[in-house]
């Protein structure tokens, strides 16, 4: 073979999470494990009117040729307004760069800020696909210790926040937790940052997913100078457009350019018209986000009633306010991925929580996500999980 | 400012071609520079119809959502097909790996073969974009020999070729000179390869604009077991779509896909539901591929009689037999970069060759793209950057 690969490539693997959702497609498997929006959510009647507009339009020609690297000018305003609206701050367009869904935004700034053995600070635990994007740029990682509201800010050591390139949080709804950071914590964590010049990366894709619609004040809206705001349109329009947005001033999103050019020249431009039609008009998200909200949190609730109903009382899990997971706690000799095979011999899926540790700390954890899980399918999957749970526990005591 | 960016980021800059673009966003421009594809080639009713197909179906729910990193599975065996036909091999559908515009294909190869100081073999000149992407992982480049036939592959001295990563070559109507590599010399270039246990990228974004429809073998077709090759859709579909393919066996595509889903998860999956559509319907390709040539081919003969027309005998230039790009030498005194600010003051915009010399090797040949022009405005355009050289070539006389 005439490759000789590169030493990133060659530490990298395909993520565990991917490698189960294979076996999620078979049709009579109930899986917790995808992270999936529910299809229900998705506007198909607004894209289909969106796409047909622009097809009879003299636009058709814009969405089909290549585009600036920024992205489409009018989505961008759209988003700047959005924003601005929604968090009572000033964002212009020129502070927008798209992007080829949010995961692209983390390639982007392990690209433009991490050179091998920098420091970068996670939440504990922290989004897988983060570490894949951030691992392919060798960093050393420092876990945050973290409890059941979040990272806990008064840990960081200010030594080690200055000398790190970046501390990347989701403090919305966090994958794989599910927690909120609360506002006393993120007025800390802002701090922190300005008192150490310490770049914080807030990932916020499941930010409009607050059950209650309210919402906590963004990290960027805290410490402006100090935060690079991530959104995406997944879980609020549709994960196949594949179309996110990273918001940073604009020295930052100039530096970012090149690389953004060097990755796939622009976002395609066909899913940035679509997108910006639907999301234009009527208001969209105004009347479209609080179903989401109300479909999701009617799951939520009927899980963590089938966990209150069939689980043994060595397990606990915590009451997400918002988003698509709840995160489960099990006795410390069971271990999460060893009870993935026996739930997969049952034909039932979950994410085990071990992935999402950077040093593999902890293995009784594990992630549910129930948005596309229909109630009786949460009823039956729980009640399994619970039997297999229990036999493992009976076995202990034996 | 909190950020410290990676020696990689410090490194770059947004392309110049990039920077000249925005200057022909001016409506009343002339602009031979971009490589944008002709907007009367987008098949707008085999879109929309596509659209339309789609959005009544059920595919629409598949199109909106997360789907697979290799790419949707009947895109993949689509291509698989169409290429076992046109170059008379056999790739099946798991030796495809789709990407968000062949671009990412450049920026996946970069990140799985480069390590700093890597040797990379490039022909003289050669494409910008490539030599941003993998300018990115910080190789050196060795400028491979290049006449007016495109690279010597006799020159390729067989240590260089077995210690280089890889050779990167646009074999069809290469970018920026228009150049064809005639069959002989692809034969050597793939003996050369297989010798010397060296990996060839075949970039091939122009290879379907053949004037004249007669097809050369591919490298990938030579030596298959040499080659990795990149297959694009923006010049026979459109670039808005921002879809790609790359061509290699199953391991090296195993090593892609975790790179490619720590770049963006997956190329969206609505514009490759879309493009299948449009594809797998009357063998679409079949008819449209021939209007592209014939359109490409008459814009390309005006340029070349204006050329004729209108430039002094000291000004040489080629006769492409496709693809989208005329290659014009100046006196070795004229500098094409210096030449472009007398033109823009001119409203005439052309891409100067000297970007396209890893080395700068050259400053006196420039780049003229024909396909998006009138001929009304490629006759004045190219009268008017005669008269400017005309002028440089008196002042050299006097």
């Amino acid at each position: 073979m005439p490759w000789k690969f590169s030493r990133r490539a060659q530490n990298l693997k395909s993520s565990t999470i991917r490698e189960i959702l294979k076996v999620t497609e078979q049709a009579d498997v109930i899986s917790f494990a995808g992270g999936l929006p529910a299809p229900d959510t998705f506007p198909l009647s607004e894209i289909k009117d969106a796409a047909n507009a622009l097809l009879e339009n003299q636009d058709i020609y814009g969405a089909l040729q290549y585009g600036p690297s920024e992205g489409y000018t009018p989505l961008r305003q759209w988003i700047a307004n959005y924003l601005s609206e929604r968090d009572h701050v000033s964002v212009s367009s020129d502070e927008i760069l798209i992007v080829t869904g949010s995961q692209q935004a983390l390639d982007l700034i392990g690209k433009a800020l991490i050179d091998t053995n920098d420091t970068v600070l996670v939440e504990t635990p922290t989004y897988l696909g983060a570490l894949q994007s951030f691992n392919q740029y060798n960093p050393e990682y420092v876990a945050i210790a973290s409890d059941n509201e979040g990272l806990i800010p008064e840990t960081i050591d200010n030594e080690l926040a200055s000398s790190a390139k970046f501390l990347y949080s989701i403090p919305n709804f966090q994958n794989p937790t599910g927690r909120r950071l609360p506002l006393h914590r993120r007025q800390a964590l802002a701090a922190k940052a300005k008192q150490n010049n310490l770049l914080l990366i807030e990932d916020d894709p499941y930010g409009d997913l607050d059950y209650q619609g309210q919402r906590l004040p963004a990290l960027y809206t805290l410490a402006p100078e100090n935060t690079v705001y991530l959104g995406s349109f997944s879980k609020i329009l549709a994960p196949g457009l594949r179309l996110g947005y990273l918001v940073a001033n604009k020295q930052f999103i100039s530096k970012l350019l090149p690389l953004k050019q060097a990755s796939d020249l622009h976002t395609p431009s066909l899913t940035q018209y679509i997108a910006y039609q639907v999301l234009s008009k009527n208001n969209f998200l105004n009347h479209h986000i609080p179903k989401i909200r109300q479909l999701y949190n009617a799951r939520c609730q009927y899980m963590l009633q089938s966990l209150a109903q069939y689980m043994p009382k060595e397990v606990s899990w915590n009451q997400p306010e918002g988003g698509m997971f709840i995160w489960v706690e099990l006795p410390a000799y069971i271990n999460a991925t060893e009870l993935l095979k026996e739930a997969i011999a049952q034909k039932i899926v979950f994410a085990p929580g071990e992935t999402f540790y950077v040093h593999g700390e902890k293995n009784n954890c594990l992630r549910l996500a129930f948005v596309t899980v229909s109630e009786e399918k949460i009823d039956t999957g729980i009640k399994k999980m619970a039997d297999i749970i229990k036999h493992h526990i009976q076995q202990q005591l034996l």
